[in-house]
């Protein structure tokens, strides 16, 4: 078979050319060599990245239980209606121990398969330590440069990962569901921030209006006549209401209501996520946060490439004795940490 | 007031001398000041890391809904039972909005007020994007130093922070409950592989069969015979048997049930967790450990010493004309992260 025989022989030039075509293969091994930092990573996203800067990303974050999986297929249905075409980065919970993404292409979004208008990418958070962000940066960038015209990323909100979605995507989604434990309602709260739209998906469920209700408390929409505003990617509040809705300069967070599995309330949120990009575009805001996004890149690559050389710079003989002298309380970390940096 | 006069005034000196004398507000005031890392935070723990190295140290985690600020307010309750004196450390996932931690330490942990016995601390995860490890472990080392026990570390468990609290802990538990949707069962079998003790805590719910007959296929305890084992720090896959439960080299993973809010359960557990710091320091694993831990702090200050250095070498009007010569696609950010870094 020509694919076997080819596989991992594909010259870097000819993986370009073949994501800048749209080929399917080529794209799958180009992220697959970006995913794993293959040597030729670096070069593949240098010749990638003029060609991109054309998709519009969307960030889609949430609690586990709200569905997003199942809201990301249909939206990209929705897509794939509209004549647009996706690529989605779904970022999984790990198994260490398993060694692959647990949820996996396969199990989730397979109402999407056979479509060559949608292209799913699961990644692992697997020892991603503060690298999951660069990664997905990565990925987003070949997909976009591969053509797709909206790329989503979706990930669990709990953590660092909501913050990280944020300075990704042009739109962000944050999704709720009714009846989850107070623990998660609390995690809710530390994610709505970095919300451009808020979506309550599986509206059908009982505890819907409990839900509703948290969620325009804390946004505070109604009842004091304060709300906050979106305004150059600042929470701004407004303590008297807006005077006018067609204020250019302001983007008002609203609460969207989904069944996702059914489809309901699927069409108005996409409407939703493109009058979001329309309005980025026409307040200058779109430049303020693609300057925010490569401003974070630039910060990941830096901060890869010096993981690296501190990796490379620590023989681990000597920094065994080195920890065994801290274990012994002859020395402490600070001071040994003091001196290995002296020698960087 | 002494207190009121006093307050920011202490010397670095009279804060170590106070922490070590174990007294209370000494010891909340060093914890802020290497928590906010402030001037004097690294002089403040070198001087206290030559104390620390006697408290044991136990990680709870788990997807979110467990209960596990209900079962660490019970295990602390019963450590002070047992005579001993416990620190708990709450990581809260937080808003950066609100700018605190979210359930705080009134809200949680009610039951333990008023006892001098106990000290809880709740700490943010706001901004801590890779930091969050090192700001934990200086906490823990803050509390070890000043004496406790025990130090409990409760983080909720979806991302990097359950391999971040595996490096911290001695002991690591991991938490789950009966009835939780499918995907936070994915995110636990994730987190499955760092735990030295689980725990399917409010075990009074419908649905505690199929989370134990899960947990037990996942560990594959019973079925073909095999099962998994920790040793020296690995997982390891036993495929027969292992021939004697006695056996020093090895310990073994099981299911502890308990429902936390009644008390049911957790003297058996702390009892579980004080037959594992035994196993620990009979079969030599726990020199393995702290080895681990230390390697952990030493790259943690190398890191955010790093990140320090980052930050400053950015002038940030020279980082805006590179970013807007990246979003015009005139330049790229892998080339421009090159240029950066040859001039740190």
């Amino acid at each position: 078979m020509g694919l076997t025989r080819t596989r991992g022989a594909r010259s870097t030039t000819d993986l370009v050319a073949g994501v800048l075509g749209s080929d399917r293969l080529a794209l799958a091994r180009a992220i697959t060599r970006v995913e794993n930092q293959e040597a030729d990573a670096t070069a593949l996203l240098t010749a990638l990245y003029p060609h991109s800067g054309r998709a519009h990303i969307i960030g889609v974050t949430g609690a586990p239980g709200t569905g997003k999986s199942t809201l990301v297929t249909a939206l990209a249905q929705s897509y794939r209606a509209a004549g647009m075409t996706v690529g989605i980065v779904a970022i999984d919970p790990t198994s260490p121990f398993t060694g692959g993404a647990l949820l996996g292409d396969r199990v989730r979004m397979r109402a999407l398969a056979g479509d060559s208008g949608v292209f799913v990418r699961s990644m692992a958070t697997r020892g991603s330590l503060g690298g999951l962000s660069k990664t997905t940066g990565d990925v987003v960038t070949v997909m976009d440069a591969a053509g797709f015209d909206r790329v989503i990323v979706e990930t669990v909100g709990v953590g660092q990962a909501e913050v990280e979605i944020a300075s990704t995507a042009h739109t962000t989604l944050v999704v709720e569901a009714p009846g989850l434990g107070d623990e998660v309602q609390a995690i809710k709260a530390g994610i709505l921030e970095i919300a451009d739209i808020l979506v309550v998906n599986k509206a059908d469920r009982p505890g819907l209006d409990r839900t509703l209700r948290a969620l325009e408390m804390m946004l505070e929409i109604e009842g004091n006549g304060a709300r906050y505003v979106r305004h150059h990617g600042q929470l701004l509040r407004v303590e008297s209401p807006v005077e006018s809705d067609e204020d250019e300069a302001t983007w008002k967070v609203v609460v969207m209501k989904t069944v996702a599995m059914g489809g309901t309330g699927i069409e108005e949120l996409r409407q939703r996520i493109e009058a979001h990009r329309t309005w980025l575009m026409e307040s200058g805001e779109m430049a303020l946060r693609e300057q925010l996004r490569i401003a974070n890149t630039l910060e990941n690559i830096i901060r890869a490439e010096l993981n690296r050389r501190i990796a490379a710079s620590m023989p681990a003989s000597g920094l065994d004795d080195l920890v065994e002298a801290i274990r012994r309380r002859e020395s402490d970390p600070y001071a040994a940490a003091a001196g290995l940096l002296s020698a960087v």
